[in-house]
């Protein structure tokens, strides 16, 4: 844990309407924004029944910055508006990690 | 955000072995134990190429115990000899939080 140096996580759960019209497309193009966003870390997608994406930022100006972009603001919008049923975000301070990788 | 109290989430991402043999009984045993733990809040998964898992705990106190349970320990092991070629274990602090309901 020495010289750990904090970052941020945002976690993003949700559950999505039947209406799926165009989620995946935009889901990709929203990755890929993200991707070049500055301050950006890394990202992590899997979904069943909910979905969970977390993604990981240098700091909370980064993640506040990717919140107000005006691509990802409108695919917030339509997210609202059609995709999604329920959502919740977390903005989380990444303390400590540890990893496993089979030898 | 008035009154938001702080929580912590444990983020864990993994993939799989090929050997998944008795892997889901003990998730399942692992969901319930935990859930019987002092200080645990929710969890929520879901898995595809990569598995997510995001326990949260009112304190790294109750962390540190769940992670310290016997039961828990012997499935650690399992995981790292068995079932996992690789996971991460992220520890974060919860500082906001904003959720969606579609009306």
């Amino acid at each position: 844990m020495k010289n750990f140096k904090p970052y941020y996580a945002v976690i993003f759960t949700s559950t999505q309407t039947e209406d799926t019209k165009g989620y995946t497309k935009m889901a990709e193009k929203m990755e890929a924004l993200a991707k070049q966003q500055k301050g950006y870390l890394g990202i992590e997608s899997a979904k069943n029944k909910v979905g969970i994406t977390v993604s990981y930022w240098e700091s909370l100006k980064a993640i506040k910055n990717w919140k107000a972009n005006t691509e990802h603001l409108f695919a917030q919008q339509k997210g609202r508006e059609q995709w999604y049923n329920w959502y919740n975000v977390r903005i989380c301070k990444v303390e400590r990690e540890y990893e496993f990788k089979l030898d």
